[in-house]
């Protein structure tokens, strides 16, 4: 049982967007034991994408189709389905009541006649209801092949998915279990680990597939295994796996886990009923941004304060001019000083500050390009670490952020084991 | 001429990585005339690799294989290659001294011989020297059509495209020209617009494709024309924006210069000496995130209160309680204090604030799901205004987060026009 995504748009084809969609689908879809087959990007060109689906309906039982569905000339996926399965459109009135309805809600825009026409469909489609925009899924089927049309929007897209999609695949197909586990190994290349644990490798069941995913001083060990069975799976992972611990244990730091530091640092403060609040200066809210963009923040977040300019650090965060003198605005004292007063000011148990230079030229102090000082103030302690992250902005800012998440993750935990 | 991209490894199928090589491939190739008619993803397997290459061979002249040549046994695709061309592997001198330089220079680890494999290269392919890793890029032809297979690592990858793919596939093939100009514009819906300009868009030259990309409560329209002769294609080009400009002259707020409007809100701030204060409840910080990440914005941006919760925008920002118990925490009192407060606080001209209910349950307000007032404040006004952007919690931020740029861009050019 296999599925095959077709993502259809001019503007993945000429690089303008990252098509975010397909690794989206292919981690939601291997939750429930559906494998990828192959993703194909094709163009708003009817032959192509007849093509495509006619290339993907061979390999696959399910098709994916993204995108092309907006209520615009350039947008033709919907007729070009129609014409696939020799089939004419009618009218939806669910749907255009939905349309109706978000129009009416969201927009100040007058209904035209082109936004009810969102409300065709082919008349073999059941309709995947979109409460988010005006372009339902569509749902056909043929010779027992399931072919889903959704719009390429992203939270649209995923929404539909879990939601509906995968529900009713599930009730339709039987599909194996599948289970994908990765460690995370530091300071050995890909080559000599492989070397190292070539005979557990060579000897792995004819269900586990093994890779090996490098990237900068790290390797990643995929193990994914597929059977239709999950007991057998889990445990055969799990032998394997006690297997191969004590060959790598010197460079083994960990499992990869699907969810974000930030995230598991929300669960954490949220069972402990601790509180958090940020003080940023070179990651410029970024980190107060990770952490709200998760449901459920404003239970352990009270806020932060940005910063940006030195007169604000020394107006709102208290931070002291003759600190900012005689150490720069780019030092343990001001990274400090932030990291205490922001504790104080938002009355938080953790308060974690930011203090650097992300470049391209140097700010308000002399601190080289790339050098950040990261604090952290619990009620008993404030310390403070500094670091130099290269000298591409992105980089910088990004890495500060990791930085501070992983300081206060340790910080977190080291409280949850004194208890 | 056209090109197709096949990206190989199990990695993006199952969603564990996001397959950005294929976006910079398509945004580097259309700089050069070179339009990329599918891309495709397939899994580390012998036999759809091969017939993934076959039907590339088909309907392209130029196939680009990226991914598959690391030197452990899950990476197949240089033996797969070598076995498409009925060809055998050969060790290339200089590749070898590349690996055991890279070797000496950056790693502790001792060059074994599955390392030195990496030196083994079908016979009849030009090597495309790799120096930032031990894979080496292959160039092999047939039938007058070019087959180049290179690493996944994104960085080794970009420096082989740009440094010898390009420029050798320019000395071979003669491409056309190819122009994309994308208009940014704010505040009317895609279907709104596209009736507004129907004329204009159904008289454009056969040569001049024109796209819809609505995103979170903007829509950028792209002219993409591909002809011969450059200067042809840029007249159009022009002449075409000329015609529609006066159509949409109350919505259009530039173009993208792969830039956003964040960037160009920074320009304009710079360019006339102003300064700029975020106060951000429930966008989180994203707004002081996306300024900040503009290199040179502690020129104009002075920093932000993410007053996440009650207790901090009332102690902060000295919002009234009697406000908040009156109208709620979302309302256009609390965000007229915010905005107006902020900007006292940092000193700036102009203050901007958010206050609303990102979901998915109701926060400190009562306010429906989705609600969020905006306000600006300046020397001489404050005014704000209320929006509801859906019940889907990434939505309603990134919403929230456009619609503030657009207002206080709208508020900045105003404020222009009059001097």
């Amino acid at each position: 049982m296999q599925a095959e995504i077709i993502t259809i748009g001019d503007e993945i084809l000429i690089g303008q967007i990252v098509d975010t969609n397909s690794a989206f689908l292919g981690k939601e879809f291997n939750k429930y034991g559906i494998s990828i087959y192959q993703i194909t990007s094709v163009q708003d060109d009817k032959a192509h994408i007849l093509k495509a689906i006619e290339e993907a309906e061979e390999n696959a039982d399910i098709i994916i189709i993204t995108g092309g569905l907006g209520p615009t000339k350039d947008d033709i996926t919907k007729l070009t389905i129609c014409e696939y399965f020799n089939d004419s459109l009618v009218e939806d009135k669910a749907v255009l009541e939905n349309v109706e309805q978000i129009f009416s809600k969201y927009s100040a825009a007058p209904l035209l006649e082109v936004n009810k026409q969102q409300a065709l469909v082919p008349s073999t489609a059941q309709v995947l209801m979109n409460y988010n925009g005006t372009a339902p899924g569509m749902w056909l089927e043929r010779n027992g092949k399931v072919f889903v049309s959704l719009p390429g929007v992203p939270y649209e897209m995923k929404a539909l998915i879990t939601e509906q999609v995968i529900p009713k695949l599930r009730a339709k197909f039987k599909f194996p279990y599948i289970m994908h586990k990765t460690l995370l190994t530091y300071g050995l290349g890909e080559s000599a680990l492989a070397e190292r644990i070539e005979n557990w490798e060579n000897h792995l069941p004819v269900f586990i597939k093994l890779a090996y995913l490098p990237s900068l001083g790290r390797v990643r060990l995929r193990l994914s295994a597929k059977a239709a069975e999950r007991t057998v799976v889990e445990k055969e992972i799990e032998k394997q796996i006690n297997l191969l611990l004590p060959q790598i244990e010197d460079v083994f730091v960990g499992y990869e886990e699907d969810e974000s530091i930030e995230a598991v640092i929300g669960h954490q403060l949220t069972e402990k009923g601790l509180t958090l609040a940020t003080a940023e200066s070179c990651t410029g809210g970024n980190i107060a941004k990770l952490i709200t963009a998760n449901a459920g923040a404003s239970t352990y977040f009270k806020g932060s304060v940005v910063t940006y300019a030195t007169e604000a650090k020394i107006k709102i965060l208290k931070v002291s001019e003759r600190d900012v003198h005689t150490h720069s605005v780019v030092s343990k004292a001001v990274a400090e000083t932030m990291a205490r007063n922001v504790r104080t000011l938002f009355d938080t148990d953790y308060g974690i500050s930011t203090t650097g230079n992300a470049g391209p030229d140097k700010g308000d102090s002399d601190a080289e390009v790339g050098t950040v000082w990261i604090a952290i103030a619990t009620k008993d302690k404030i310390y403070s670490e500094v670091f130099n992250f290269g000298n591409l902005r992105e980089k910088v800012i990004g890495r500060a952020t990791n930085k501070a998440f992983e300081m206060l993750q340790k910080e977190i935990t080291k409280k949850h084991k004194k208890k």
